[in-house]
């Protein structure tokens, strides 16, 4: 019963075939393949538009690449304190930017608050330089607390940002779990809701290694072939993050795995509801549940063979003495006869 | 017929297999699962010693991160001026140091000279802090003009680098290549010639994506997990790079992978040798030809379906008006008959 | 009446003539002067043990340069959220280091709680290298406040740093102001007290530009000189700040200064609370007062020719609908006369 | 008699008069004073045209941010390998930039060969981002050799940028020394000859520390500001450099002084050519003079007291055995009497 991660699971064996089946034969290297054109294609017509799309290793790459691409001199960006860029890159998007700062804006479930947002933005002023000067906003969707931003939420995030002419930046390492969840499109998830630049993930949701850059406006994507070079990212073999994406898009195959993922969290949810010694700490939308129990319930599990971690961005919920809060992550590699097998332990 | 590069192949079966093969199940992130653990004794084993071992998304990356491990403020890195962290690298190893100079030291055919790096080394003072200083030597192996250093020539310049204490980087994107060419160990080839951190590469030799820092002194290495993280290039799975190099090392598949790469430049160099209207601009040792042809010769074999490219560094070869040089790559997945075609074409 | 900062007073007629007495005759250039060199010395008499001096041209490189000098990959510096490295400096620490992150640690009228320091540091473990690691904490002597560090204080603060292994920065743009506030010796408001490495100001207090980074342990400076090179911090004629210093430390020229300046604040601060109309938002004490008025009172004050700027960080008071927080800044310019001129204004 | 370096000497009488009688009174800080406005408008004046003036601290710094100005991912800065920002700035370029590369370009005594340029230029292609790209040529009036780039030569190598979009910095940390030697006009000897940007140096020149970064194009300035600030360059004071350059440039003192320094240049030169132990290593035109001299003479005259240099960027001389070459640098405070004892001295 692993619930440590959705980056402990392997890949998916669609996507481990269709990557087996590009093994052989010769193709251009550094994204020039005919492969790398049809996925490209795939993704302009995922996002019903001309986006430009750049390879990455990582989705923390993916992050600081797309941060450095809008940063200027003095550079600040707002994220919400318990984002991944704040808390799980150490520091990767500061080095990439060359010493750009985060700054913290806070809002319950690790989502920002529009109004927030707007009374930090405004802090800055052109004409004290000493404080720097905003260059970004960078939401996560789904968020770190296993929440979804809704359309109307992106929309009003966005509309500051364009009220204050700064970029509006979209972490989707779990693009997926978020988009399945919302039932929309991802043209309306991202720039339909003032979206700029997206962090397109794939790893968590069954490829091996499959992360993308989605500019929206293709003009402003002249200068990341050289940033994604000069940061070691491009692929020579590029086509293996390709021939990923191939099967992932094919047949909606991304959709389903989400909409599994998902599915597993919420079996799981309903588990731990009807468990007298566990609960929710809160209601979460994707594919992370957060649960409340005492260390002794904690240890019994952890003897029984499940694996899971502690939460420590814990602000958000009530704990009683001798009480922590757990994430349990579920994939698309997850079973409902390992939840319903974790369901009895726990009942 | 296709000479473009050896990262226009794509994976070996064997590698792609066990990839697959690895699909399945749960294991730690980051490093952590039991596989990482074994291909990091198997690069133990390789090389007779303790070694610290990281993989990265690309042999840039491997490059950049190994000169920010030794970097110091005003660092300057010796490497040859045809060396790939000069010539195709878009800066990164300055990127990634924050701004180390990469200086050229010359040598016949993209090989150092041991002498006339001691002369560039002393040209540095500790009386004189405007100049910078010395912070590492970088040689390639084998070199951007498929020749190769002998385990003497490493040893010399190991020698000049330890008078004046300056660590030695292998930039070993095609490591193996050299290998079987010199026929000796990996660890004679390395440390015991006086390297002191090489770039480890699989990718060039039949692997989709698997290159990997190896530091010699594991007590030098304890900044590279931070280093590494902060520098995107830490896969959350990262056993799909494992299980590739653990495929790669089995029964010596790296070595005959690699003796195969060699054997078909050593077929095609035969060809031309023979052939009255191409000649070799020099001897080559890897897996790498450079072929002097006219201009109406290449204009014919580009005609014909041969895929290659000029070469651009080639102070090294005399030429008539109306010729250039071209490089032809071979690798794991070149075949005998591939070559002979091309020798019926040229003959 | 001018309270905008002590950075608009221009220099000590004594400091002045000591730079024009410097005038004439040759010396070595950067920093090898005798002049350079007494200074030098001057220094470890104050400090009472051999220190490392590097002038630098501003506070924030002195900031700056001192925390890249103990920065590691992941760095993360911790310091109160109204330091001037975080408010003031446009993001130098962090474009320095090459992007260190700046971690803010509260604690009441900008003086860091040393409890919530220690839980803050804890919060970084070695086995979670995600989050980056503790690289230093930096501490504002005088505050942004206008508060001064107890030695208590300081010395708790550097117990929290000695438990974790990380070094202790004192930004000391104020320094000569907190220093007779205190009345104890440079060594005791320093090292004595745990602090590893100095920003010493003295531009804030009657010089024109002359800052010093003071490294306390010499052996851990042999990277500085490269680094303020690099930085294009060492001045060609070095000794026009070293003959600042000269005169700035004769006959204690420093220390009355800062006295004056103090004196001046807590004069102002006396006409205050005896006038009706205007508080004191806290009691400071160095040379800084931050002044509850109303919009009409500081329109009244503004059309009378006192020049004083708006205080943002006001956390630290409570404010009645149509108040806000000034900030009023005296220095060794500031004379009686202006302030009692003050003081009959608000009567 | 010093001839070290025209650092060596301190600041002229004027100028630091009218630092002194600048002492009092107080001023807004941060380059916002009656005077710093006056000081700018005296460079629009100069350069007969509106210009972006911005003060900094060392002429590295000038250079360092003026190449940061116009950098891109992947940038690659053309200049003379025996250029300051290669040989004497400890990499600070490379720093501030973030990691762009110095390619050298040769020519003959320290001055590019237009046609050169252009062929390295040319090495770069937007099809291969591998190797970067061209973001800025830099060019040394007066040069490290003595030597001056007369009006076409400045302007045969601003037709080369433009022809290929890239924009061409002047390092003028001696502007005044060439300026008064080709009897032009500062705007003819930048802009109208197709300079950019320009590093405009007054320190060598009489000044205590008064550099200053003059973007032609103010359009093109509007980032500095907070690249400045970032690079902790703002000074707080910053009107005691605008006061240097208040009497640097009143009654034309700049040229006096450089005039007088070039021509104690000449006198010492007419003393070289009728000795029969030393010689010109070649023609300069500044305020350098390059002499071969034996290690013999060379004693003899370092024990008469006479301070200089060796040269090591020699390459353009023919040196006999026993011989060497040392630099010889005057500066406005050089006296006539002081020439002529050296003169006797080596007669």
């Amino acid at each position: 019963m692993i619930f440590a991660s959705d980056n402990w699971a392997g890949a998916h064996p669609a996507i481990a075939s269709a990557l087996s089946d590009n093994t052989h034969g010769f193709a251009p290297a550094y994204g020039n393949s005919l492969l790398d054109r049809r996925v490209e294609q795939r993704f302009r017509d995922i996002f019903e538009r001309d986006v430009a799309v750049f390879f990455v290793a990582t989705g923390t790459a993916a992050n600081a690449l797309s941060l450095t691409a809008v940063n200027k001199a003095g550079g600040v960006c707002f994220t919400h304190s318990e984002a991944h860029v704040i808390a799980d890159e150490c520091g990767a998007p500061e080095y990439f930017t060359g010493g750009a700062r985060l700054v913290p804006v806070e809002g319950p479930l690790s989502r920002i608050d529009p109004a927030r947002l707007d009374e930090a933005i405004r802090r800055y002023s052109a004409d004290f330089i000493h404080a720097g000067r905003p260059m970004a906003v960078s939401i996560t969707q789904a968020t770190e607390s296993g929440t979804v931003y809704g359309l109307d939420h992106i929309a009003a995030i966005g509309k500051v940002c364009r009220e204050h002419g700064v970029p509006l930046h979209m972490d989707g390492a779990r693009f997926a779990n978020a988009l399945v969840r919302l039932g929309c499109s991802p043209a309306e998830m991202s720039w339909r809701s003032g979206v700029d630049i997206l962090s397109f993930g794939g790893t968590k949701n069954g490829c091996w290694c499959a992360e993308a850059i989605v500019i929206f406006d293709p003009d402003k994507a002249r200068d990341m072939p050289y940033l994604r070079k000069r940061a070691a990212q491009l692929f020579s073999k590029s086509r293996f993050v390709a021939a990923q994406f191939d099967a992932y898009f094919e047949n909606g195959l991304w959709l389903s795995l989400a909409r599994h993922a998902n599915s597993m969290t919420e079996r799981l949810a309903a588990h731990v509801e009807v468990s007298g010694r566990l609960r929710l700490a809160w209601k979460t939308e994707a594919n992370e549940a957060f649960i409340v129990m005492s260390d002794t319930t904690r240890d019994e599990l952890k003897n029984a063979g499940v694996v899971f971690n502690p939460w420590h961005a814990g602000a958000n919920a009530a704990l009683a003495p001798g009480e922590a809060i757990y994430r349990f992550v579920t994939s698309f590699a997850t079973t409902a006869e390992e939840i319903d097998q974790f369901g009895k332990l726990i009942a």
